[in-house]
């Protein structure tokens, strides 16, 4: 088992610490409680079922706060992810691990139209010179919705800063090195999985998982993306750019981790050492797997579905129930596979399907 | 991959619900806030690292209430898990799987010395007949300690329903029996899941896995287990008898699920289809696996540490951190283990180490 661990040394890199100094884990974080706006007498939890509910009123399922005693009874009988979620006024947890603060992201996220008393928010950081100043950014941002008019502000949000040194600041070209994506891969499923673990509330519908580099998605991201009710589903990953050629502004694929398993990926993970992986798009591993980016059809129906095996974490919505059930994002390789891709796999094998939106774009930031 | 689903029909029945009818789950739960206690003025949060603290006082990390916006600003800068946990004024989250109330359970969780407000309690109970009991005898309790002087309160209790058909109302002598055993653990592992995702908050140093048929431990559990400073330990299970031979009250031991990984366990793993699994105790998978159980010595140091591979539920102490990088109780198969003992294997999967302390006991509650 020793031997396990060793032979992956890109593993033992991102180990946040070795475990001797593991003791004091130093994390910055930041809480906003938007929660207690209710002064209402807090209702009996009931032990019938949703069918018999005790409650007539969905948004029962909001806490409330008794100011005498500091206890706040919580009833979640009628938790649920379903289409309807603004209807049932589901809480969705957006989160982000943020190694760049843009300010497209931002503006595109203050653009969705789920409402924001619904919305929760959370991203960690990494400790370093670029997360501070990322970090900065992001408070200010923060600030000026939270503190503005009530109406605006989200439910409330959480920052998370990170210990492992980030492998994020890399210019774009150097980043997608076979070796130094692993690194980054590990790294990033680590991030994601304090992330879940820390904001995830037991009041949680759903779970959109949104890269700090998305600078641009519909309006309607949550409410279109919940309208399919799959356990799993991701959009796909575009980029916005000039086509010097044509001489025009175009879009090409970006993001190729939403992919459908293939015989030839079958094939090289079953002759893969136990701790290698397959990180999808990269000429030196042909798995010939159909990529979900090449299944856009701009004259397409918007509300196509494909079953997925792989996911990228660009614009993830997951049912919260998934999490709870125990999936996360593998640091190691889990069936030679790691961060959003074995999450996909993890899912499944926990018995939910996984999905794609291939004709249904959201937009990667352009370093150009 | 469908067909790896398929193979695991233990895995299929413990699923929550169909995948169809997953949307309207309906999940009854209990939340008592106790945070907000303090009306000072809040700190500003600091980029400044442990070591430069903005800080000087511990219980700095304690959120606090602006009444005002019901903006909380929470500072996880001196977050850690340390042998001076009491000190420090680090956050214990004890959890619990419930499908038996045991009143002596309570007494024994009451009796613990470590401080009431750095403690939070999490439960998780079947939606069923025993689970409705058990719910009600547990909320009869909670409300008695948190009605009552506030020095007395915990800081926090969540209680959760677990959808899962409960697998755990059989009587002692049936459950364990090897198929019915899988099915069982399967669904702790889900609930396990349900319980850490929903109730570890960013503030959380610390988790101690108590099971709810634990009916006497040392009354300094917590303070003693953290001393140890290990990511993962697990206390040595065992069980108060009669001996009817000798004519006087005896004990022995319990549970066998805190092992050392053995040849003989490695090469019955490898020869096993993808979805088997080994449970531990059983006669029908001969391991000759080194079982923590057997290496308590009544004259032995109470402190004795041993490195484990395989852990049980009874009680176990988790650095929050070891949760937070991924490490979840897998209801799947994970190298043909499954639920705490796929635990300690993913915890090691992630590069943490983990250890038992074989003279160091707590008493599982006896049917008899």
């Amino acid at each position: 088992m020793k031997a396990a661990i060793n032979r992956s040394p890109f593993l033992r890199q991102i180990r946040r610490r070795p475990l001797s100094v593991l003791g004091p884990l130093a994390v910055l974080a930041l809480f906003y409680y938007l929660f207690f706006t209710s002064s209402k007498a807090p209702s009996k939890y009931s032990y019938k079922t949703k069918k018999n509910g005790f409650f007539s009123r969905q948004h029962d399922v909001i806490p409330r706060n008794l100011p005498g005693d500091h206890i706040a009874h919580y009833d979640l009988n009628k938790l649920a992810s379903t289409p309807m979620a603004v209807y049932n006024k589901e809480k969705v947890l957006i989160l982000t691990p943020v190694s760049r603060f843009f300010n497209e992201y931002w503006q595109n996220l203050l653009r969705l139209t789920y409402p924001r008393e619904l919305l929760e928010l959370g991203f960690i950081v990494p400790r370093n010179k670029d997360g501070d100043l990322a970090l900065k950014k992001l408070e200010k941002a923060i600030k000026q919705i939270q503190t503005g008019k009530k109406e605006n502000r989200f439910s409330k949000i959480t920052i998370l800063r990170q210990d492992t040194e980030s492998l994020d600041n890399q210019v774009e070209k150097h980043r997608h090195a076979l070796k130094v994506q692993k690194d980054r891969r590990a790294s990033m499923a680590l991030a994601r999985n304090s992330l879940v673990f820390s904001a995830l509330g037991p009041y949680t519908s759903w779970v959109l998982w949104l890269d700090s580099d998305i600078v641009e998605t519909p309006s309607t991201l949550i409410q279109d993306m919940v309208s399919h009710d799959k356990p799993v589903i991701s959009a796909n990953c575009y980029q916005r750019y000039f086509d010097e050629e044509k001489k025009q502004d175009s879009i090409r694929p970006y993001d190729y981790n939403n992919w459908v398993e293939s015989e030839e990926g079958l094939k090289i993970a079953e002759n893969m050492a136990e701790d290698e992986i397959i990180v999808e798009g990269y000429a030196e591993i042909a798995t010939y797997r159909p990529l979900m980016a090449h299944f856009y059809d701009p004259n397409g129906d918007v509300n196509t579905e494909m079953e997925l095996d792989g996911v990228g974490g660009a614009a993830v919505l997951v049912k919260a129930d998934v999490h709870r059930d125990g999936a996360m994002f593998p640091p190691f390789p889990f069936y030679h596979l790691i961060e959003t891709e074995g999450f996909a796999k993890m899912a499944k094998r926990l018995g939910y399907q996984v999905f794609g939106l291939p004709n249904y774009l959201v937009y990667h930031y352009n370093e150009a």
